[in-house]
């Protein structure tokens, strides 16, 4: 993994003296360089790919927005808003996601209708958890279309984008689309009892059921909330259902569910729009999840939230293990009215690109490590008389493999360095132990990563000195980091 | 122009009502969409090959970094830092420049050479000048070179790339890099009389010569910042200069000058520089310039500015039709160090694209209008029986072309509109007059933009109702805001 357990810092980066400047980027954030900028840019290329094949047109905005601008926009996240310091002048916020400036640009503009991307870093005060690839900065990739539309014709395009965008980046067989409907939830919130004021309020801890379980949820409804603990459960009944197309057929037969003019709109779009996933053939892609709330406020009829699929050996309650949803969005009619001017209608999704970054990454390591033959390559130099240092080689591979680490040398009794280099680098050997002979008659060798590339340090030039009872512990400790 | 008066905002924003929210990005920042994205990008693609073909590696770094990463860099500008608000936790502040994020990158880091690039928004609380190009958010692009090696020959790569880039946005003959070296010019302040404490101060008064009159920059010394007056003439003295590699000799010749030995040593630096330009053969696009001081502290020996050479129709003191730099950087060997841990040397270059997009702009802008043979085109519709309107085509085109307005309509008695339309666009003629029968006999008319593309309000599809005798002033005002 590149994401750096520091947060950003590399990793021989030490706790800043006292009265020293701590050197290291802000929480929550990283500095992005190398290989990780070129996965990153590979990624970011196949999705605008993506975007353009369906007609999108980039917009870039400001990365701070007048406070104003996105106030009552957020419900509960709002504290998680960066405000800019007070320094005379307007009062800024740096941006929180990319869909309230846009709304601002189509309440400012002239625009009716336009199909509008953009891909920039977006900032939250949250707890960062970086194996979670959930950072305090960090990128979305935005598709939105904005305009009047016949019912689900553009929700169910924004839906095939998800897909495409998956299988483009090689993820398609791992991923589910959750959708549901606001007007459903809110409906059935309704229908079992939650009072008008606390509907958004249960909608949000409705919303954290993929993190925790029903008893969790149902206590902070109750307790923190104060809703009836009947209601709770008529509610709890409700989310426990998902599936495809037949969960209509379901609620259809719920005949208190369907007195509800909510429910029964919000049901009458979602067949419609079960029947362009099949005109699109994305189907088996999608699960109607009656669970699925989403937290923002603005969101007024079809939401959606792209998950991956947990490898058959996660724990599902492993939380560091899992990561939370990789693209999400939803239909927002009334946010661009929100400023006053005019109603424009809009439905968009939003992916996570660091996440999504943070499994192909893993992937990408592991499939290199599966490929390469061996972890440890043992070298030997020297200088005139030089005799090769081969019963030496052999004890240390003896020492490695007896521990179940793959271990190579040169079969040659005086190998040249180079040659050695060459032959190490072109399996792709992640570490190499160099042998010299002063250092062999002391019991002591050096461990050196190889393919850093340029600007590396004296000590990564050279290898790091240890003695040799210690190499195992290293070895293994670089395995396990690097698995 | 595109950067628009209003910072930003679509010119038909209104302002707010009391009470309701500015429908506005902040002051100093813009929305990039559309065309303007697309020009930006090639400008950016450009530059990036430039650096690639130099070996470049890109690095992104967070939007804000440690408020204390930023202090004591950037001398009197720091008051042009953003603060975010203090809202528990770390004190950050956005990025003021592109390199103190890689010198706090480099020194937590264990690079020790490097060649890096990035190119990303800066965050300066200056006062926005928008027709000089100048917000307080803007890209820069820079290309720095990280470690030791033999004097000047880095530097001389620097200015190199300079020209490559201006060489592949077609701008390498409106490009003059003015050069100057800190040594010399701090040894000259104090061969001149400057005491110690007050040469970064006077450093930052001379760098005002671009901008300011001698006299001006003189007071300033004098009266604001306390130096003896007959020092100030004598620094007057020795900024007056400026020209090629002779320029050196004559330096060679002040004895006084030459005896202090910082002059002595940057002056051997130059000569070295002149001789590995000469290789490059780029001698022609520099200018030893005597005048220039580069505001911030950070700078340790060559400083550098690309200007634009001025059109020979500009005024040279209308302030507001010049470009400030539109490049500049130097060479700064102690600012890594300064974060406590070791010594980089760096040397580098930042590309103002903001200033650069407004100059391409402004050029493809006049290149398209000169190319096109018309400005208005004049088309008649109308139901069954509609006569063609030929007459008031004609009446109309008289009035416009009396005012020298370049003026064409079809040569059909009864022309169909798609076929106006088509002529109009292949032309690329930018306004329509649109004459429908019952306007015409109300002594009215429609005045359309062309080429707007999609999402166009219904103004703007149907074009603004105009009185016939408002007509040349709306169109004379159209080609005075575009040309």
């Amino acid at each position: 993994m590149s994401i750096n357990p520091k947060e950003g810092a590399p990793k021989e980066a030490k706790p800043p003296k006292k009265g020293a400047i701590a050197l290291k980027t802000p929480k929550g954030t990283r500095d992005w360089i190398g290989a990780d900028i070129n996965l990153r840019d590979d990624i970011f290329a196949n999705i605008s790919r993506v975007f353009k094949a369906h007609g999108g047109t980039p917009l870039d905005t400001p990365v701070f927005e007048l406070s104003e601008i996105l106030t009552n926009k957020y419900g509960e996240d709002s504290r998680l808003i960066y405000e800019l310091q007070d320094q005379g002048g307007e009062l800024c916020s740096l941006r929180y996601d990319l869909t309230v400036p846009l709304a601002r640009y189509l309440a400012q503009s002239s625009t009716l209708n336009m199909k509008r991307y953009q891909i920039a870093k977006v900032y939250r005060r949250d707890n960062p958890s970086i194996a979670r690839g959930r950072l305090r900065e960090f990128f979305q990739c935005d598709f939105d279309t904005v305009g009047e539309y016949d019912t689900m014709i553009p929700d169910s395009e924004i839906l095939c984008i998800a897909v495409e965008v998956f299988e483009s980046l090689g993820m398609a067989d791992d991923i589910t689309i959750k959708l549901n409907h606001r007007k459903i939830l809110d409906g059935l919130f309704r229908v079992a009892g939650v009072p008008e004021d606390k509907i958004r309020p249960i909608s949000s801890a409705v919303d954290k059921l993929d993190k925790a379980p029903w008893a969790e949820v149902k206590k902070e409804m109750v307790e923190e909330k104060g809703l009836d603990e009947a209601v709770a459960d008529k509610i709890g009944e409700y989310v426990k259902h998902s599936g495809g197309p037949e969960l209509i057929e379901l609620l259809r037969k719920d005949t208190e569910a369907m007195a509800n003019e909510n429910v029964e709109a919000g049901l009458k779009e979602m067949s419609l729009l079960f029947d362009y996933l099949k005109a699109y053939d994305i189907t088996s892609k999608v699960s109607f999840d009656l669970s699925l709330a989403r937290g923002l406020d603005y969101y007024t009829g079809l939401i959606y939230e792209v998950v991956t699929k947990l490898p058959p050996d996660a724990k599902a309650h492993d939380e560091e293990s899992r990561i939370g949803s990789i693209a999400a969005g939803g239909r927002y009619d009334n946010l661009v009215g929100m400023f006053g001017k005019r109603q424009i209608p809009c439905v968009g999704i939003s992916f996570g690109v660091d996440r999504i970054f943070t499994i192909l990454k893993t992937r990408q390591e592991k499939e290199k490590q599966a490929a390469r033959k061996a972890d440890v390559y043992i070298m030997a130099f020297g200088g005139k008389g030089f005799d090769g240092l081969l019963a030496e080689r052999m004890a240390i591979a003896r020492m490695l493999w007896k521990e179940g680490i793959r271990t190579e040398f040169s079969a040659k009794v005086k190998p040249k360095l180079p040659q050695q280099f060459k032959a190490a680098e072109t399996n792709d050997i992640p570490l190499a132990v160099i042998l010299g002979e002063g250092e062999v008659a002391e019991g002591k060798l050096r461990l050196k990563r190889l393919g850093l590339g340029e600007g590396q340090s004296a000590e990564e030039k050279d290898g790091r000195l240890l003695a040799k009872e210690d190499l195992v512990a290293e070895v293994k400790k670089y395995l396990a980091e690097n698995a």
